[in-house]
């Protein structure tokens, strides 16, 4: 798991939620999405558990942090799961978000259709490239990262997915800060500094295959 | 952390050496690169662990699953940790990496350059769209799926990344796994069903959005 919020837990002090929680409440929202998709209404605990490969203690000591979700006898209602994780986690509303670098990366989180699906709407995305500014993708019409100010002001924005160089993460990070976001999605494979009140979680591409890596040469090992 | 390992340990079993201080190493790695890159030859547990936001009790903590890298009074050598560092992890060596799929998400990939940096080598990239196939990114010609069994033969690869739209995932994932792959880095926002010995780690990039979101709600609701 590369993933981390700096202004969050560690392991040497116990959060009331463990951040792992909260992870694992996205996993159980993906699959409750898919049963519905499947027109399944209600799935006990060790079958959720089972798909995603977690005990059925596990699941329910999960939810237990938050409530009394599940029904003897009929286990979880799929919908009313659903609603309920999406306002743990703060996703029952949009969640209006500005793509900042619209390189590569970029464009093709542009075109990634999971960010509208689960309730985050890219409103704006800004570069400081001429070549692309004016561009359209998927929509969007990138402006210069100067009007970012007045984008978060207008649009109400508090989330930014940083997909630039890593050189000029440092900068444009500071950007995104003056313009008043406090969370930022980073994709530039550089740890930013940034205030206790501005949430961060960096996505670093290597860092995962690095784990699968781990795993693969684990198996590996196993094997012979 | 929307990224698990579904043959790995979960909270129920205590690993030998915890998921978390594996995806820690990742951290440690990058920071130490940065370090190297600015000169620096040597740093203290407590100072590496600020920059990342833990403890210094933790970073020795963390380092002690494998054994003693430190010296008293002058703390870790960056260079000999990142190779300590490689070797655990499996990346002392070059991992060929084969991309299936090539639409937006896999052409960024390509792109990615921090991938090399780490030791991952994209060989080959494969699609069943007939108007990527013969296309060149990023100086590799995009290939037939059908050819992935002869690639992984010939180049003895053991990792793939998957960046194909949910729905042809499942399928895309077969193929995977019988061209004799038995790791896989997975773009689509599904999960994969994968034999024991096959490893996945999951990149959901909306899952890693909700935990922002969660992240700065929490702040939000602080502040009030």
């Amino acid at each position: 798991m590369s993933i981390l919020s700096h202004n969050s837990d560690d392991d040497d002090k116990e959060p009331v939620v463990p951040k792992a929680v909260i992870s694992r409440l996205s996993l159980y929202l993906r699959e409750l999405q898919h049963l519905i998709r499947d027109d399944q209404q209600t799935i006990s605990s060790s079958k959720l558990g089972r798909v995603l490969g977690f005990t059925a203690a596990q699941v329910r000591k999960d939810f237990a942090y938050f409530g009394q979700f599940g029904y003897p006898g009929i286990g979880y209602k799929c919908e009313e799961l659903i609603s309920q994780i999406k306002k743990i986690l703060g996703t029952d509303r949009v969640w209006p978000v500005v793509l900042v670098g619209c390189g590569n990366m970029g464009q093709a989180l542009l075109g990634y259709r999971g960010f509208e699906k689960q309730g985050f709407h890219v409103v704006a995305a800004v570069d400081v490239d001429q070549k692309v500014i004016g561009k359209q993708f998927h929509g969007l019409t990138v402006a210069h990262i100067d009007t970012l100010s007045t984008i978060v002001a207008e649009q109400n924005v508090s989330v930014a997915i940083l997909a630039v160089p890593a050189k000029a993460a440092p900068e444009a990070a500071q950007l995104i800060l003056n313009s008043g976001i406090n969370g930022i999605l980073n994709f530039a494979p550089v740890t930013l500094n940034v205030p206790k009140n501005v949430s961060t979680v960096e996505v670093d591409l290597a860092m995962e295959l690095e784990q699968l890596a781990f795993s693969v040469y684990q198996n590996q090992n196993q094997d012979q």
